[in-house]
């Protein structure tokens, strides 16, 4: 029997706001009438400021997976050769999603304690002196490590050895919480879902694009159709879609979005920087060891920690059992060793204390060893800051 | 700019339920059609086993100010004779709107920093032999001090003095948090609202009465109408009122009372003890001086603490601005002196430490002199309970 709140800190979906939730709650259109139009029109400009682009944003009914694979399909032919950076699960899903559809993907293994090290990409540039890589995938926000990658650095490299590959970059789990200026960065593709920093629930994914990767897909013979972006792009000009768009969905995204900028995305990041920052003041004290060993790419929107004999799960077990909360769990080769705190979207102090409150009652309760205070040192940390 | 739940820290209206408020935005109905009759009669049967009564509960679409006159005007009439007893501002509150409907009211005066002394009462009552005081008007639970009165007492003076007047008892913060079998107790007329332990929004008030009073009420000659019972207990038979019922906040009224069932009520006023005394200890540790000064008295819904050099106010102030939590202000003569903190309906462990964070950060904003570590104490203590 649980009451109250339930405190649903996974690192996404994160909590959707009330806001969110009544406008979904709106009637569902005609997807094909004036009104929708207007509305379609609305919000892809206004999502456009969100990824800091001038380019297009696709908007499919679909998951972060889906946005993924539509990504790739847009852009590659099965045989075409890609760079990717092993940074944690997530990295790695992605990698074997290409590989599936046929691409030729070339990874560059990661221990899942850092992030991107873009020396390391700049290296296998440099051997392909052909251009014969077509594309580099990273991850911005490694949600299953807690690790945020420099993807200005990467950037960087590409252009310093003039690789003409294409720069695919995974945000789902940093738009919105973490700063990501796509074009002043040179990030050709973004790849966004709708259950993190935009606080919607799962069901929209996102390929934020610029011209030189929609030049790039309209060039590229491939046998898919959904996905296809040229053809969304066209239509979006007058406010519709090929497809019935989850109209229900967009007006969620057109009140979330609305939300971002009346907080500013500057302030929304801040926020995320200093309950980031709170959590490992916590986790310090408690003398759990951070995932990431990187002090500069530690996450904004979620903290992995690393707890021994593979409690883990039964510290999740407990909070979610004895106190109504929800922690994200050990993905891949870390299941079991590691939780994750979510602390991220529509979030604020109490929420943040509450959610470390039932971390230390958790760690208590599933007698791991930990010192207390943690929360006390997040509490100070929020009122000094 | 404001994000996350607010923390609606008030004593009542306490935070509403989604599927309370899913209920309530169900389609509104004829309320002469054969569905509702069928609905209310399912409530009405329902909500005498909250107030653990086989009396009958009239349920008005009112505030629980109109409840409180309600239940005077269908009982006496101007110039008849009634005890009451301060506890706080509400039963100064409830006394001061029975002399202005012409009832002749004698007050018991209290401190404000206890409950109900039963033997006051009796006093009053043995000098009283003809049996001019028609009625006994006391607080179960005085929301505005954080005091519970012991109702099984006053029953007992009335009982051993054998003095007929009515006892009426205001359950308005009490009811759905805190024991009270009204039957049992023998109390004649339970006063409630709906925004306490019903966690619905303002908008119901209600009078749960036994035989005794509906029959006093009948051979009462009063000049009301809207509020009489009578009239209200006859059309209930077959679910159905004299008036337009408020059928969206009934339907939200049949959810909640199947989650205090699901929950057990037993189980309800348990967690609600639990939470009080985790305040308790917090507040301890911060040096915060209790308004309640009987251990035995301390309520299970609402803590009043306080705050020196006036500053209660400037501490919920901060709280609410900086803090997006609502905390309770001082009410008639503690404005200013206290701030008070409700920990009840639909309420968890997290949203406790939250809600004690809150505080203890609020505390430390305003530069209110307190020992740190009472969200400590208070996590302490549910880890151990």
């Amino acid at each position: 029997m649980q009451r109250g709140w339930h405190f649903l800190q996974i690192p996404g979906p994160s909590n959707t706001p009330q806001r969110v939730l009544k406008a979904m709650s709106s009637p569902t259109v005609d997807h094909r009438g004036p009104e929708f139009g207007k509305v379609t029109l609305e919000i892809l400009n206004k999502v456009k400021e969100v990824f800091q682009t001038s380019g297009d944003v696709i908007i499919y009914p679909s998951s972060g997976t889906g946005a993924w694979e539509a990504a790739l399909v847009n852009l590659f032919q099965p045989g075409d050769k890609l760079l990717s950076y092993e940074s944690g699960h997530f990295s790695t899903l992605w990698k074997n999603l290409a590989k599936k559809i046929g691409l030729d993907v070339h990874e560059i293994p990661g221990d899942w304690r850092s992030g991107v090290q873009a020396e390391r990409i700049a290296e296998n540039l440099k051997q392909d002196s052909g251009h014969e890589i077509k594309g580099v995938m990273v991850v911005h926000n490694e949600t299953s490590t807690g690790i945020t990658s420099d993807i200005k650095a990467v950037r960087k490299v590409l252009d310093e050895v003039k690789h003409p590959a294409l720069l695919l970059v995974d945000v789902v789990s940093s738009l919105g919480t973490t700063s990501f200026p796509q074009d002043k960065w040179g990030v050709d593709v973004a790849i966004c879902a709708s259950q993190k920093g935009f606080m919607l629930p799962p069901g929209l994914g996102f390929n934020s694009i610029n011209k030189k990767a929609l030049e790039a897909s309209i060039k590229n013979v491939s046998l898919n159709s959904y996905w296809n972006w040229e053809r969304i792009v066209e239509m979006n000009q007058t406010g519709y879609y090929p497809y019935t768009p989850a109209s229900n969905m967009l007006f969620g995204l057109n009140e979330a979005i609305d939300m971002l900028f009346e907080e500013g995305l500057e302030n929304v990041c801040q926020r995320h920087k200093r309950h980031a920052q709170a959590t490992r003041e916590a986790a310090q004290i408690w003398g759990l060891e951070n995932q990431c060993l990187v002090p500069d790419e530690h996450s904004d929107s979620t903290t992995a920690l690393i707890v021994n004999d593979g409690k883990a799960d039964i510290l999740r077990k407990i909070a979610l059992e004895k106190l109504n909360m929800s922690l994200g769990t050990g993905l891949g080769k870390l299941k079991g060793k590691i939780f994750r705190i979510g602390h991220l979207g529509d979030f604020n102090d109490l929420m943040l204390c509450g959610t470390l409150a039932g971390v230390e009652m958790g760690l208590e309760l599933a007698k791991i060893p930990h010192q207390k205070g943690g929360v006390q040192a997040a509490m100070d940390y929020l009122t000094g800051n």
